[in-house]
């Protein structure tokens, strides 16, 4: 239950407050150039402290890989991998130790396991996303190869949206600003609203939107695998997430099958294609070709800078305050999360579809 | 791939105009009552032909249960169960085999598998949920046991939306109309839509929600096990589904989590609680024991009754227009179908937390 | 687990005296030419009555195929199964309902499971491998594409035995006699055994020897997915099984290093290859191109035509004799269940291999 | 496939001379009292170094645990580990690099991976089982308080065999010499052979046997899932394994029915149980509650200290002498490995048995 995929799989461990985070990825083609540089380069990019936007705790999060590359290459054998923690305020949540969070997964850990590291939320933190990151970047240099890329971006904050399709926005623009948003000025209110949030104390939900590009016709199972519904499971593993939806989505569903259906046609090429992209690249759960893309809801952050009713281990009513460093909005740090599962989880289907063995010669 | 579930399992079989459609469930607990009429009824549900809503095709859809019951009770053994095809008019299709049908599976399943049994969608058909049924059913006769009922509605079709929490509903209305819809004059509205959007040879989309009850804390797993996450992949593996949300889901993000977060207090008989059920009964990933309650999003259906471009097999312009017996808007009978994914996803989830072992007696 | 495999995948369901034996085998290639014929001679050679050596039962066992075919090809869709149950006696299993055969499943079914169907053994019956045969025949059309042989016999039946190696033998004389020995002589003497330990109302065991050829270099993970540890699951998983060992095995262990290594040279055509085959065929757990080879014990059948003591279920002392058709030794009939196991599991780690990706382009 | 098991996993990864050996225990129990030192004089008892018998390398392989455990307990959480490499000797593995070993994966790895760590064997050395020494002894904390035990010896050096089922010697012998071998006396001349072997700069074979006391009835599944299935693959996917049998084994196979069957009785508290257990513990791939007992098979080490022919990678022929300190037998250091990989089996069928949810109340 720890580990994600099938033949590319990412298995990870680690508390908040733990002696670090880490994980084995299995799977990882054999003869790819390693690149550590990016590895670290996308934790990077989900590490706290990088704007005034994000919580301030400095963690320099730098991992260390710890087999399955040799020479610069991988060797088809497990990566294993650590990041320790470091920079730890345990004592910031001494008074957890008896109560439970509003929104947070304390009472259902205690309920389940009988047994609950409270400090930083233990297993439930959103410190464990940083082994997806590092799962996520060695997929990507699979499908760099393969041509295929994967880009999130914040899409809305709170009541703050884009309000325009991917296709009309320069995805380049996404790492110019703290936020993750394409749209420089959608970016500047969007900053600005989580700075009034944070001011005061409470925190502020929003949409990220995820495009693959470059994905081959044919990736994805019938029946239970369609390449969506892990896509939304993959999603909806994220600490936070409460909704998925692609192509069309929940939008759509006001709409006629006239409207929403895209005919095929072919390309310049002659290659056959839709005529529009509603459908969000993928048809009978199998992907066609065109861009992937989907929306990943958040909810606003559970852990407010501002006190809240509550009750402790025993029952009787109590009142939490988070001390700490906290993100008033997850969104900017959670776009590189995003992008990590799905990288991971289109590499899977593409090995998933070599697998299938489709192309064992026939007899003529 | 065409298994689902961990420990309560499904596995499944067949085309739409091949022998039939069928299944294997596993891991179903030895000992329950076996109530083929209650499996049937379910069936009965998901049928075509219930009303004047639905295509008019007429087809029995009989289980016949092969193993795995012995004397009235399941013995532990796999369930392995078949519902013959019959009714088929194959010759409706032929117009198919040499063109790709706009927003169908055809042509993704032509390129990924070089082959395709092009009547009625071959295994991409709806028909395939039939074996979903008979599984839910089945995992419905467990939860009974334990309790925990499921239940879904339509609570929108096109534009037209209930507009009032589940709370506010009286879900024993839910089989009184032909819509599924618990409030008796939104399903008028909802019906007259459908008949409008059919006599025009269009179709239309719509929202499903379901309701699970009684569930007890502690179901799901940490980091990619969550209950939610394998919640949404079920109803994304749906055909046409494309989106799921839980809890306060897409509408959520644009609150405060000084609004949306839920404070824990005690109820009548002293045990702890959530005040609010924003959170829709999960946290953490992990059921809290309050209701757990999600949306699931259908596009419209892409069969129409009326012309539509595309290309044929070889790249060259045509048009396609459905012959046959189609329905103009699926989410009549797909109500039981998201019930019966909600019931292997939540029983699956009961048996892993009892294979957790953390009831295992320990040194005091 | 009822299934086997991991990318070529067997679901199985179905008792002795059920309704009918039967299956799902999901991950099959698509594009595959669908020899029927074939399939249904595979499931002849486990049929009881094919000769006096073997239980004078008289079923037919034709099997139905019930999807994934189109066109005489293969879609890559789950192929379901069935196979009738006909001519079953379950009157002969009446005195077993209150009883525990000795070395038979009754008594743990019993207690793992609170409830048995006791005719002919239900589940645990050895009628369950006409499911693997089905699996086996369809895995072998895919070996027999991919070059690749799977051959078993009986080389060894009770104390007589063989004793000489598959390389010394005319394995194309396995189908010439009753017993599956490629060596007439001994075939006799093994046949003249059967016959009087039957007559006696006893059983005797035996030991199936096995070869793959023709398989390519690279089949087998590392670590826990080592080509032979799961042909090693793959033979215990068989009724009656009660040891495996591949190579030298057993009879290597008296051996030194310098006896048993097998040295590396080259081939008439310059490639690398080994110069003896003490290993089998698998080194580190995979495959390095020379013949597979492996032996599975057999016990004596558990079922015995004279009377037995025991205890009934209350625990009171009794006696039980079968009644009914039964085998006095397993293993002609067996021989055809190794081959089908020993084809699923190497179809699987093919499959395995192609979808590890390591043919993924990688920057020069 | 560096996982091992289904509700309780390890995952692993590390190569002989990268940074360290370690890996992910899933599934273990929350609120088991965690025994630190338990589990490192687990990893002691394999650890090169401890006698004349073995590799004269010094490794003090000290585990680090990263993750899982709260104050004593088990939380529920994954269980990170780390055994950091040292007094790595790469530079003796220089000429490898060109050449492949005989009966080593050297060829195998390089043929299917493109790409091998020469050194040291890379993922194939049998230094990876210190990873499964780790999640073995995990598995014994939680077996411990099930009152079950494992308990495995070296029953055969070579042609030097005990000659006496377990049932006749006293296990508490096993760790008072340096084979160990329960019987002092053979264990003698087991050392003895060791060493002249050792001094021939030959290697030598041998069987290990395992009993596993106290295992209740009912662990173990039907079909493919069978107890001694699991077992045996288990026990094959450790390096240098070539057979593995339970019960009467290969030795049996010249039985009668007669002979061999198991009559059941009542014990003293009136519980049903065998008379005999030749059927080592399983009837029908279920536990019965008598003792599981098994043997596995080791081939003698390929490693030689004395020059051996072979070809480098281009094929030409050429000779290899291993450098570097190496054991003439493995099996006194295997001991506590197939213990450890039988713990993790029994205790992931005893959470299986849970998961059954054959406890769920039913009506009466």
């Amino acid at each position: 239950m720890n580990t994600f995929g099938n033949l590319f799989r990412l298995t990870t461990f680690g508390e908040s407050h733990g002696l670090g985070i880490g994980g084995v990825v299995d799977g990882v083609p054999a003869g790819l150039d390693f690149d550590l540089d990016f590895i670290q380069s996308e934790l990077d990019r989900r590490r706290p402290g990088q704007s005034a936007l994000t919580t301030p705790r400095r963690e320099s999060d730098r991992v260390e890989i710890l087999s399955g590359v040799f020479e610069g290459k991988t060797t088809g054998c497990p990566i294993g991998f650590l990041v320790r923690n470091e920079n730890q305020h345990s004592s910031d949540y001494d008074n957890l130790r008896q109560l439970f969070r509003p929104s947070h997964a304390d009472f259902t850990y205690f309920k389940k396991y009988g047994v609950r590291d409270h400090r930083g939320g233990g297993r439930s933190s959103a410190r464990e996303t940083i082994s997806r990151c590092v799962g996520g970047a060695i997929a990507k240099l699979a499908l760099r190869q393969l041509g295929i890329s994967v880009t999130a971006y914040t899409s809305q904050v709170g009541p703050i949206a884009i309000g325009r399709p991917y296709t009309e926005l320069d995805l380049s623009l996404v790492e110019t600003n703290a936020v993750r948003c394409p749209d420089p000025e959608v970016a500047e209110a969007m900053a600005a609203l989580i700075k009034s949030v944070k001011a005061e104390g409470d925190t502020i939900g929003g949409i990220i939107t995820c495009v693959v590009r470059g994905c081959p016709v044919g990736l994805g199972e019938p029946a239970f695998g369609k390449l969506h519904a892990d896509l939304g499971a993959a999603m909806l593993s994220i600490n936070a997430v409460k909704g998925f939806d692609y192509g069309m989505g929940f939008e759509g569903v006001g709409q006629r099958g006239s409207e929403q259906n895209d005919y095929f046609t072919t390309d310049a090429t002659g290659a056959i294609t839709v005529a529009t992209n509603r459908s969000g690249g993928i048809q009978g759960g199998i992907s066609n070709g065109a861009d992937i893309y989907f929306r990943v809801a958040f909810k606003p952050v559970a852990t407010l800078l501002r006190e809240q009713p509550t009750v402790d281990i025993n029952g009787n009513p109590t009142v939490v305050k988070a001390r700490g460093r906290h993100d008033a909005c997850v969104l900017p740090r959670a776009v590189p999360v995003v992008e990590a599962m799905a990288a991971m989880t289109v590499l899977d289907h593409y090995l998933i579809a070599l697998g299938s063995g489709h192309c064992i010669p026939v007899k003529s």
